[in-house]
């Protein structure tokens, strides 16, 4: 029986990946030279689709990485010469803290206990801060920044740079890239794609600043944002890539701007709604998030009366795949991810047999 | 008509590879957590079959990286505090030695025009240099370095570390781990895999000397080596890796066990001799490497006294894909790489094409 994976990443994989992995196979694109125009053709295809997903502008460039990971570290060693600022809410923005610390940068941070958000109204940015590392969706708790308070952090500190870790939850947020200097996502979340890949993009300010930390500190030397840059330019990348991974990524957003973001971005309110109703209405379960503006739109995150253990092995039993709580909420609480590779129609099927065990 | 990739890399596919796809779709591989039982057992498969392939102790550790470029960064990261020394003959060497000085190290280095060989005989290694990076196989220029030689250098200075470049050529060079420090491959030249994965072996040596130098610098965020040998001993990685690349290099490598490395380092020795006889007995084609203790037996480069595009187009049009030459030589060299995903038969032909051309 095949499994239907309700996981926050690795996740369900989009129906149309089989279909775009015989075409990338058939072609014979896993041996074309990343120097060729062929390649450059299929590298521009991807970016341009990204870009009209996402309502990127030409100020900003679209990288490819090997992870979201590298994205953090290649955003603070391009963006900060001496200080970072980090909202803490959950293990990834406590990474993206860590990394920060690890480059001997000083990184300051506002944390707050796991399944809390923060609002703009509320954050002081210290004085020196040059960057503001804001995660959109904590995948590890299930918070969501609203878009609307990312925008305004930035509009109240205009001249620091801001980057924003939408890695469970691109294309969802819709984010004015006139305000974002950094945003970066990976495609086994909500892509439906196997991991293996991040994308980050990236506002020529931030390539500027790079330029200007470059004549006293260091700014890494693989995929170092210069180089990265100036091989963008020329649809390609300095080493190399996950050429699969870009084909596929860039046919998925094809598949996903022919449905219109706007839709994809309704059916994921619609389904979340509908997950949300269930585990709020249901004796066996209560939402970890309470405040409903914080409640993450793409993974949902539940406390479960039931051991979690039994709850994931019920669901399993039924070929529903749903994710364990993160780090000490393991046993207690069950992560659900509401990726546009699940259905409204599975979505319900999750919710009958959830209700039912 | 499919092609038959004769390139250095994106290369031709291994046989197997449609097969082991396929299971890994099958199996949905794509969507199981990083975290589960199921992935550590798939990652200890890979790493097992890569040890007994290469012949790697349990002193060294196997890693997984986005691609070989970051192993050039993570090597420097960890083994150099200050100083390095590069033996440099092409495009690949020269580029780790130029990622030393990104990271602000002091970089050393003893440099030969493409298409030159070293000897250990020659080198003299600067006092304070901590690490000599050598290049098995220089891609760009079809050089190699003799395994006894790279192992006479350690020896001459067993105090220094040492990191073998083996990109595209591992599993081909019998390496002695005994005195290698670190090494490392991408999957995309000799594997016959889709490109985005690269694999750093690696000492409890270099922890070590990583542990010593974080006292005092930066060893990195992404992939640091403390973080990825403390993942790697629960057979996980740091960040989400490319699940699908490290379960294909699994099965690939246990192909080739199947067959014996012996075997294959045998037929990839055969084929170099038909490949070299043949570029130096025909009038059209001669070998840009003389000296042939440093002729690499898995880039064979030839000058070509028709214009190399000529040379590559008719190639092409009987169905055979042969890489240009790099940088200043690309319009009179080409390159054909002889990795064990072409068959004697296939290189027999390729022999009869270019011969008629």
């Amino acid at each position: 029986m095949p499994l239907t994976f309700f996981t926050p990443g690795p996740a369900q994989l989009y129906p149309t990946f089989e279909k775009h992995l015989q075409t990338f196979v058939a072609g014979q694109l896993g041996s074309i030279s990343h120097r060729s125009q062929q390649y450059r053709d299929l590298h521009r295809f991807t970016v341009e689709q990204l870009r009209l997903l996402l309502n990127v502008p030409d100020t900003h460039a679209i990288l490819f990485l090997g992870s979201a990971s590298e994205a953090w570290e290649r955003i603070l060693f391009s963006c900060v010469e001496l200080e970072s600022f980090h909202l803490v809410n959950g293990s990834f923005s406590k990474k993206f803290y860590d990394y920060s610390n690890a480059l001997n940068k000083y990184a300051h941070k506002y944390e707050k206990p796991m399944g809390q958000g923060f609002s703009a109204a509320e954050i002081v940015v210290p004085e020196y801060a040059e960057l503001m590392c804001v995660t959109h969706n904590e995948t590890s708790s299930g918070v969501q920044m609203p878009v609307a308070e990312i925008h305004k952090l930035k509009t109240k500190y205009p001249d620091k740079f801001i980057a924003v870790d939408m890695v469970s939850s691109a294309p969802y947020p819709e984010l004015d890239y006139s305000l974002i200097d950094n945003a970066f996502f990976s495609v086994q979340k909500a892509f439906g794609l196997p991991a293996g890949l991040g994308v980050w993009i990236v506002s020529e300010k931030c390539l500027e600043k790079a330029r200007l930390i470059k004549e006293q500190y260091s700014i890494g030397a693989h995929n170092d944002l210069l180089t990265l840059w100036k091989n963008a330019k020329n649809n390609e990348t300095p080493a190399t890539p996950n050429v699969m991974g870009i084909y596929l990524l860039g046919k998925i957003a094809e598949d996903f701007n022919s449905l219109g973001v706007s839709n994809i971005r309704k059916d994921t309110e619609r389904k979340a709604q509908l997950l949300y109703q269930f585990i709020q209405s249901h004796d066996a379960y209560s939402a970890f998030v309470n405040i409903k503006e914080y409640q993450s739109q793409t993974v949902v995150v539940a406390n479960t009366t039931l051991p979690s253990a039994d709850v994931i092995k019920g669901a399993k039993a039924k070929g529903l795949v749903v994710g364990s709580g993160y780090g000490e909420h393991k046993a207690t609480q069950i992560r659900i991810a509401n990726f546009p590779a699940t259905s409204l129609e599975q979505t319900e099927e999750l919710i009958k047999v959830l209700g039912d065990l």
